[in-house]
């Protein structure tokens, strides 16, 4: 590893995180929260302070190879995180720092599961920071750096390769930075749209700005209680259910409509069963809760479905029912959801649709493979041909997903919750979704799991985010020499 | 697919079952029980009949490819089952088809999931032949014909292939047919060594027979109401422990034994890792039981934990007690060892394994191929090297086995049983295990759930017992053309 390399980047990170915290910072003095608005001073000062040491301290050779780009993401997300906490802790809204660090993590990897309870007794900086944590985790920090450093040097595709989640990495034009910039685009763009349409259907600035950052980012927190049920509104409802759907396509797709390459986007599989998925469950949701739930057959009843189904898939978390109460084959289905995710590319979690066509593909090669021993059958998408290094990339993904899941379900199983609760805390935690079940549904909160438990899910949540290979190369001894 | 070839081995397999049909049918006639007697010659005329029309009308070339060989295996098990069943229905026993259907399937594939209730009140012909399909299905018929056949003709290695388990298949000795010999050697070995153990114990032989059947299959079923928990005897259940266990190795690594090949013996990966992760289990629940559980720090507690966590990894699924009355923990690591089974090459379902330390060394290089991108790097299993098709083919495995898993967790939920129950119900199935948690734990019954969650739940037992492939290649139109 190259150490210098990879301090600098964390010496920028940190900078660029300082500099997001002058927005919370405003909010507190905008609503005269003066305490507060100190907190956030000081933490800022010192995240700027420790940014501008790295940086200063670490110059050289800009020169990165894919294990200092690996490394550089995962450290980032864990430093980013250990400071991003500490606004909860000298506000005194989270005083225990492994809480904060929790809150924190959730945000940042856009999971929304919260230690917090009394939501709407936080202060208004607060209930900012922890939604823009969010935003900011969504379509991920390392690759803004590239957006606004055209010149990061050499290697630091392997920086956007770490951060953006997918098997099948593709770069939209020539070059990498000018990629960041359109992704970044086309988040800013669908973040606009979002407010805008949120206020007009009535929505103060405020709960609009802050459900919105959670909302592209498939995030899940809420300045509310209640969460998206504290809005009656059909209109407001469908809002949240057409821009969750939206954050969970590829941003590479958008790109095609930007582009007016209609084609293009029609072609594409991912979406296509992305699509089929999330109707498919929809569909069957709405049966089970009337047939055997006893809900009316109403469209009310469907908006519930169709979002509990979108929010879960895109891994937001919103929730506009208790989704706990719900009959087991409604919880199954969410709970099927949270793994399968939605599109790579988007700021959504879980396994992803794509990687699921792409196992789905391959166990249908294997049973041809017996049917016709001696033909070639290469796997393709979107018609063209996939690598068989990447097949076997997604595979071992699924494989350790699954493992890691094991492991945090296992961890908090100790603190003698349910074994559902158990086993929906890991999952909803590695996929990056937010609510459980039971205990630690939408209406619940992860407060009462032991401390141990909180790390271990925030490991998980940071697995997902990052799509585990680059925490697992930190645990190489190989990985910190020279 | 070569439909004469596939027939007539349909044919000789129903032959063989009309075989065995002899013994229970000993058993009624020795317990002078007529009427069951008489249903059990009715449906051994049946059988035998079927299986004679077939041969008689099949002749022509015997060679078969790897297609037929597939067919042939996942049609003589779906064939066994439907005749198996008839004795059930005929006595009464099961009155209805489907309950029949399932309970013989769950015999065959050494599943040992139950729809009986009042199992003591069963005639002892029935009791023999339900312990009986589980002896036949441990070590496979197909296989069984091999060895008792030695001229089965070209091609009939894809027989063995299809039904037995595991990633890697090892031919003990140059021909197939000596190889099958020598597994049934063993298997007819063990069997008689438990018997006399368990008599010696002081069990009569009518339980210590049919308990034995159903140990070294890893079945499961039991002749007691209350499974294993009916003698309280510490020897008796340490018995059980020991063959269990045993019966959960690969058997060409017990053939190392035979061979006095100890060098060998103690060189396998998958037996040592088998081990470790028993023991390891065993103790997380030991502790567990007393920290969380409140069970006494005795040997007792650690007898009941030791022989819980080996009757389900080696997917045997007897009971000494309650487990769904365990804290959530022990049930957990309980469902995960359900999933990763014993040894291939055993009686034991679930993933294997050796498919597990596959899986995890492939994890391992995809970090390692980051940190050294240009280096060759082969996974290698007791000093050899794995090819690559078949970790492909070992991740795509893991991948279907979860698919399925879902798909029969989706079912069973319509049912509106607890999520616990639902998916412990589809895991127990497709792992062939037995007892699933809550309702349809060790003291419970499956014949609370629908007619359909019964077929679907036994189309589980089959993709589990025979790996999945030789089933889902019956769907493909292509398969069934000349």
């Amino acid at each position: 590893m190259n150490h210098k390399t990879v301090l600098r980047t964390l010496g920028r990170i940190l900078r660029i995180e300082a500099a997001f915290l002058l927005l919370p910072l405003a909010v507190c003095l905008g609503y005269g929260e003066r305490e507060e608005a100190l907190g956030f001073a000081a933490v800022l000062a010192l995240t700027a302070a420790a940014g501008q040491v790295l940086v200063m301290t670490c110059r050289g050779s800009e020169r990165m190879q894919a294990r200092d780009g690996f490394a550089a993401v995962a450290l980032s997300w864990i430093m980013m995180s250990a400071f991003g906490a500490l606004p909860y802790v000298v506000t005194g809204a989270l005083p225990s720092y492994v809480d904060a660090f929790f809150e924190t993590v959730s945000g940042f990897t856009t999971t929304g599961a919260t230690v917090m309870t009394g939501v709407e007794a936080q202060s208004m900086g607060v209930l900012f920071w922890r939604s823009l944590t969010q935003w900011m985790g969504g379509m991920g920090v390392l690759v803004l750096t590239l957006a606004l450093f055209p010149k990061s040097g050499e290697g630091s595709v392997f920086l956007m390769r770490a951060e953006s989640p997918g098997p099948i990495k593709t770069k939209l034009v020539p070059k990498i930075q000018d990629t960041a910039k359109i992704l970044y685009k086309i988040y800013i763009g669908l973040t606009i749209a979002q407010i805008v349409c949120l206020m007009l259907a009535g929505m103060n600035w405020f709960d609009a700005v802050t459900h919105t950052f959670t909302t592209i980012s498939t995030g899940g927190f809420s300045v509310k209680a209640l969460s998206v049920a504290a809005y009656p509104s059909l209109v407001i409802r469908w809002i949240f259910i057409i821009f969750m759907f939206l954050s969970g396509v590829n941003f590479s797709v958008l790109f095609f409509v930007v582009q007016r390459n209609f084609r293009a986007f029609f072609k594409s599989e991912e979406l296509r069963w992305y699509t089929i998925i999330t109707l498919a469950a929809a569909g069957l949701i709405f049966a089970n809760l009337v047939a055997v739930g006893g809900a009316l057959l109403d469209f009310d009843t469907f908006t519930h479905a169709m979002f509990q189904v979108v929010t879960i898939a895109t891994t937001t978390g919103y929730a506009t029912t208790d989704f706990a109460l719900w009959p087991t084959m409604s919880q199954l289905i969410l709970f099927v959801l949270m793994i399968t995710g939605a599109c790579a590319g988007s700021t959504a979690g879980g396994v992803k649709t794509i990687r699921v066509v792409l196992l789905t593909k391959s166990l249908r090669r294997e049973v041809r493979r017996i049917l016709h021993p001696r033909v070639v059958q290469p796997i393709k998408i979107d018609g063209e041909r996939v690598e068989e290094s990447t097949l076997a990339g997604t595979t071992v993904f699924f494989y350790a997903y699954i493992l890691f899941f094991v492991v945090g379900a296992l961890v908090v199983s100790w603190d003698n919750v349910s074994f559902v609760e158990a086993c929906s805390a890991s999952m909803t935690c590695i996929g990056n979704v937010g609510p459980g079940l039971g205990q630690l549904g939408p209406m619940g909160s992860f407060s009462i799991l032991s401390p141990l438990s909180k790390v271990v899910l925030s490991a998980n949540m940071l697995l997902g985010r990052l799509e585990i290979l680059p925490l697992l190369l930190l645990l190489f001894p190989s990985m910190w020499k020279k």
